[in-house]
């Protein structure tokens, strides 16, 4: 039997929009690598007849109900009473729940109000989920056919609790493994990617196949069941391998975090260093670089020439040039690369120049107008992009610019045209 | 009457939680403020039977029903359709829309698809909501008394579209206007801001006054409703007073959109320009700079010294100053910023060194440690900031570094002691 969840997340808050239901996300992902198939998501505020509502309508199309908040010591904290009535059950006393909670509040030298201790109130018969990352403690319990698990609702112990507690409880109602595999892809939009993958995604059922687009790329998702790890992954790699057929070096990793992390890999692989030099992006590729942990040992910095004056005087562009043919052109792109090099002492540096909007610069050139340049030690290339849109979004622009400038490295260590729709190849 | 609403966002990959439901916070919040109450959130699948029955659901419960997604070219994208089947309308082609469309194709550059323009069908009789900020138009109607807006799912589409094309459509279904102003502040975490508030919180009815934690910050919203804009403002006036009164020199902006806008805003008045120097946050600074449109007139650019020997080659911090006690330490910020203050020819510069995480250096120095500096033409100033929190995240650190660095400017441009909860501070 194929087990149907329901993740039932409990909070004004979240309603109000003052926090993001991060906790829906952490645990659909758990969830579905159980092999355990999440169908909804919902959330009510701290009311107990719409919270009463929505548990009837939960129980009446899934058979695992996973509630999130509402576990806490305030009078707004009704879950576990709401959840109890709703099964019929009466809420009892744990000694054991209440000494944890007091030794929570001693150790952590912080005084316990008495409301505290209503949280050692569960429902009956239940199991324990015990909270060692807050004071609220969880339960699970099975009535008629309806397994529930109520979490708390902070993420920081939402997480912890359901890897640590409840997966032990729900891992005996899963058969088989459910594994992923994420094919990334640049270059090509979500709509073109579908219409090259539609007549093979609609033969498929296990594995399956979905595009998802994200800004700038696309995921590619091959999806598989089986009763084994192994099993699931034999079905996924003979699709992997048409998929990467039919979109060959479209696609710049699998199961990476993004275009920053494949560059990084890749270099450090290499033994390589980075730097960048950046106009219109402001510093962005530095920012989404350093936002891996680790990139210190391949990228050793950058410039941000915002200003002609940076661009001449610490890259070294040429003022002649800049004056001339001003700051957004292919020649530029390429001295400030060739100057990252050169100045931050790097083996390959990446630039970026252009009109990230929203208004055209002062020479005239046009928003979404981008040159991006690698230096390398075997040469220096330049592609010119045009980022502009029906309107365009200086960030959707800058993002853009940032992945051709990493897919540049990519291309170039994977040892293809580093600027295959570039309007100029330079020697370095 | 008072209207209720239910957010409905369509999508598989939000139930296996390959995203979070940003939307729904976003849009949330956005309608807290318009005066509508948002009762529930749901989230289906691609499916048309669960996407059907929720509608259903929905209807029997709220008089607003948003939905975002779904409204994409691929055969996933079932919204449309489903709701118009659900409220008996039928599907339209619009021309006007397959215009805009290959409009945005046309000026994107890229090739256009024929399942692009599925999305140029929509429920007849229907307010089209155009989409300036990607391809799939939304729409609007109202049918036996409920609301239906249909929004896109990609987060910088969703949000616009709700601002510029869905609130002209709601607030119609607000009575009188209504009017908020946002104080921004630094320096206070939401519950000490709160529980100097609260009391005067509770007495509030019109206005009201909230806070909303935001990475780092503290947003303060109070919200008047009137017959008039006028009417409004002058409720919100005495409140904002009081709240400054009380909060003082944290209130660092109204109705601005960051720290970021607050210190442009401040530098371009007085006709200076800045600079960066950065090392922990790796270009971050710089990237929240030139996230905003026109910063060209005030920043000139940043270096980003990842590694030591930029730190010394480039902005000449002293090599046995970074051998003897480490890159991160009062001294070396201080370095970092007069030297970025006298290579990139700025009036005033900032500078972070630190250990974003995951690990300490390998210089013993701790996560969380930082050091951020100002160096003006009247003086220098470093602070000493602890970042690192129960579970701290390296995203975290990073963005609260950006933040208190960007504090010290707003503080020095105020007359304010710019480290003020410093260790140390320097004659520059």
């Amino acid at each position: 039997m194929s087990h149907t969840v329901e993740i039932l997340s409990v909070g004004t808050e979240l309603l109000l929009g003052n926090i993001v239901n991060s906790d829906a996300q952490a645990l659909s992902r758990e969830l579905s690598g159980l092999g355990l198939n999440v169908l909804y998501h919902s959330v009510v505020g701290d009311n107990p007849e719409r919270l009463r509502a929505a548990v009837e309508l939960a129980r009446s199309r899934a058979d695992v109900l996973i509630t999130t908040g509402g576990l806490g010591p305030t009078c707004d904290d009704l879950t576990k009473q709401t959840l109890a009535e709703a099964f019929g059950k009466q809420m009892v006393y744990h000694p054991e729940c209440a000494r944890r909670i007091q030794c929570y509040f001693a150790q952590s030298g912080r005084e316990m109000t008495e409301n505290n201790l209503q949280q050692a109130y569960l429902p009956e018969g239940c199991t324990v989920l015990d909270n060692d990352w807050g004071t609220a403690p969880g339960c699970a319990f099975e009535e008629a056919g309806t397994h529930v698990v109520m979490l708390p609702g902070p993420p920081s112990e939402c997480l912890p609790m359901f890897r640590e507690r409840a997966v032990p409880y729900l891992s005996r109602l899963s058969e088989g493994v459910i594994r992923s595999r994420t094919l990334r892809v640049f270059g090509l939009g979500e709509s073109a990617v579908e219409s090259l993958l539609r007549d093979r995604m609609n033969t498929l059922a296990n594995p399956t196949l979905a595009p998802y687009a994200k800004e700038g790329e696309v995921e590619l998702r091959i999806t598989a069941k089986a009763d084994t790890a192994e099993a699931a992954d034999s079905l996924i790699a003979p699709i992997e391998a048409e998929v990467r057929g039919i979109l060959g070096e479209l696609i710049y990793g699998a199961d990476v975090s993004g275009l920053e992390q494949a560059v990084l890999d890749g270099l450090r692989e290499r033994g390589l260093t980075l730097g960048t030099a950046e106009s219109c992006t402001g510093g962005f590729i530095a920012k989404r670089i350093t936002d891996v942990p680790g990139s210190a040992s391949v990228f050793k910095g950058g410039v941000v020439s915002y200003h002609c004056e940076v661009k001449a005087g610490v890259l070294g562009v040429s003022q002649a040039l800049l004056d001339e043919k001003s700051a957004v052109c292919a020649e530029v792109a390429e001295q400030m690369a060739q100057g990252a090099r050169r100045v931050l002492g790097c083996d390959v540096a990446v630039s970026v120049t252009g009109v990230a909007g929203p208004d055209p610069d002062d020479r005239g050139n046009p928003v979404g107008l981008v040159y991006t340049a690698l230096a390398a030690p075997d040469g220096c290339w330049v592609k010119k992009l045009n980022l502009a849109s029906h309107n365009a979004r200086r960030d959707r622009t800058r993002n853009l610019a940032v992945n051709h400038a990493l897919d540049m490295v990519r291309r170039w260590l994977e040892g293809l045209d580093p600027a295959s729709d570039s309007t100029k190849e330079a020697e370095g």
